[in-house]
């Protein structure tokens, strides 16, 4: 495989502004004041502009978690033991965790997909087993990969979704798991978008202020060390990214390809938006952000995709769980915009001119 | 009925501060950091001790939308036609309307209470006829019920909620129907709150900056007329409000008697919220804010009543929408408190201490 082989590949339709201006004129329709239904008129547009349909449908909800491990746990960056990653992902698979609750909770099928987790797992119904390598190197130090391992994290990711695709796919709800991803997350951000590791780094799961300060001291050294280029996304992810960010970026490319809306968690899966945005710009029109995290840095990235998201809930945990808490509004908008009854349908006046 | 019959009937019980703490303690040791979930947390806490339960559920869930004219239209005060109340009830109870939708999407029974709607109604299986008067007098000019009038307001909420308390009640959404009601609503958030008119008055259904700025003038002269005082809050219903706010108020305090969580509306519901809690200061503890709305003041009178909102989504249509739309926030937050496994049934390992 080389590096030309992959982008062409992931071509990004562009919007339907048919379909956006057909939606537009449905909203005007309904039986509301114009407007009043705020960002979730918005939403309806988008989704329609995404999909090509006036009247979107999100029959089939699919949630995918990517897990892998991180080398750079060895320097003390994160307030949980790297063994947390395995154990989080039986979690996942049997059913306990907070990202298992919510999709039972929306009715989306679970899958989790471990791409570099450094052990071996049993094998589960809802566990995919594409693992590349048993974790990243430490980033402080070296490589997080090598740059076929980097191409192969952005394939898998792809892949997953081309076969959940082909199970039926309306809306893609993408997570993570990965003890020490914070770090890796915001070197990835640091480096494609410019930021001072020292106003994106944040307390991760739980570090204390002097965590946190060590963690974006050992940024700056990743940063340092690798002296990797924007123009080089290929060359972040694999100097300074994680397994789990290239899949997810991957799944992104994959899931705009076909038109398919995705739902972007925290700060991790922005991390892996950006990527994806590097590697294909248009991929932004198919992102809605779900929520505004509280890791610091969060909000810097969404601005730098030109997103606005939907929640703000102090929400850190990953997994998806923030996306998959936005995904009943994303449904309501869908449902209004094609449910409700317009005004001639429902014998309603309309507004008097002013 | 006296004016002191009512207020001691409706005690509210205090907040379960041993299942609030229960609760606390169950939430540190689900498998997530702590703290995580954010303001879920304190959501699924807050519940715990609305309800006395440590792990609250939602089976029981009631829209209830409280209907009724007023007279201030005259004064030209709205963009859309009186008429349009009971047009949009009939969407309403046919199911073509925003809260019929949402109803359907949250698992909700759907109730329409006529408590004043200015038309005779067709009888509809969810549409409950509790007419205390075919509209209000125009508040600019003259009181808009008696205080007889008032009180029966009060009662028929009341008994509403009693009514759907026997059918199963595990939390209560709130909305209503009224052209005209933003500005009965806006004159009692004043009269209760010492707000000036010029802060709350807002655009309602879509007038423009004139139509605000006289809507604020005919806020400001039902206050002058009225010369009501926050101490006497069946007063300030009685001169400005609306059959709707005080239904509202009256059903939130049989639902708060009941330990019943009250999921709150936009602009007019808080307006009864502030009502209801001039009557008993207590039930703020058992009022959840659902979102800010777009009209301007809702954020002081939430602020008025120590509430946070939990969604911001410029949304300004009532009918118990924006309620309805944070449903499935509370409800995820309360299956993520009841569902998610703890460190040790899961097998995981806890934080590393600082």
């Amino acid at each position: 495989m080389t590096d030309h082989a992959f982008t062409p590949k992931f071509a990004i339709p562009p919007l339907d502004e048919a379909a956006a201006e057909a939606a537009r004129a449905r909203q005007a329709q309904l039986t509301k004041p114009a407007g009043s239904l705020g960002r979730l008129e918005d939403l309806a547009i988008r989704l329609a502009a995404m999909t090509g349909k006036v009247t979107p449908r999100l029959n089939h909800k699919a949630v995918l978690v990517f897990a892998a491990d991180h080398g750079v746990t060895a320097e003390g960056v994160s307030a949980y033991p790297a063994e947390v990653t395995a154990q989080m992902v039986l979690n996942f698979v049997r059913g306990g965790a907070a990202i298992s609750v919510l999709s039972r909770f929306t009715h989306s099928r679970l899958k989790v997909v471990d791409i570099g987790v450094a052990a071996d797992l049993p094998p589960a119904p809802n566990l995919l087993e594409r693992k590349i390598a048993p974790g990243t190197g430490n980033i402080a130090r070296e490589p997080a990969m090598s740059r076929e391992q980097a191409w192969a994290a952005l394939e898998a990711g792809a892949d997953v979704v081309a076969e959940e695709a082909e199970e039926g796919l309306d809306i893609l709800v993408l997570g993570e798991m990965g003890i020490g991803n914070t770090t890796a997350a915001a070197a990835v951000a640091c480096a494609l978008g410019g930021f001072p590791p020292e106003t994106i780094v944040g307390h991760g799961t739980g570090v204390d202020e002097a965590g946190r300060q060590h963690k974006a001291t050992v940024v700056q050294r990743a940063l340092a060390r690798a002296a990797v280029s924007p123009t080089d996304p290929i060359g972040v992810l694999q100097q300074v990214g994680g397994f789990e960010i290239g899949g997810m970026a991957g799944a992104m490319l994959a899931a705009a390809q076909r038109r398919v809306p995705i739902l972007l968690d925290g700060f991790i899966a922005t991390a892996a938006a950006m990527l994806a945005a590097a590697l294909a710009p248009d991929i932004r029109g198919y992102l809605i952000a779900a929520h505004l995290s509280a890791e610091q840095g969060h909000g810097q990235m969404l601005g730098f995709l030109g997103l606005e998201p939907l929640l703000r809930l102090g929400l850190r945990l990953g997994e998806g769980s923030g996306a998959a808490l936005a995904l009943p509004l994303v449904e309501a908008a869908v449902r209004l915009h094609a449910e409700m009854a317009t005004f001639s349908e429902a014998g309603v006046a309309e507004k008097v001119a002013a």
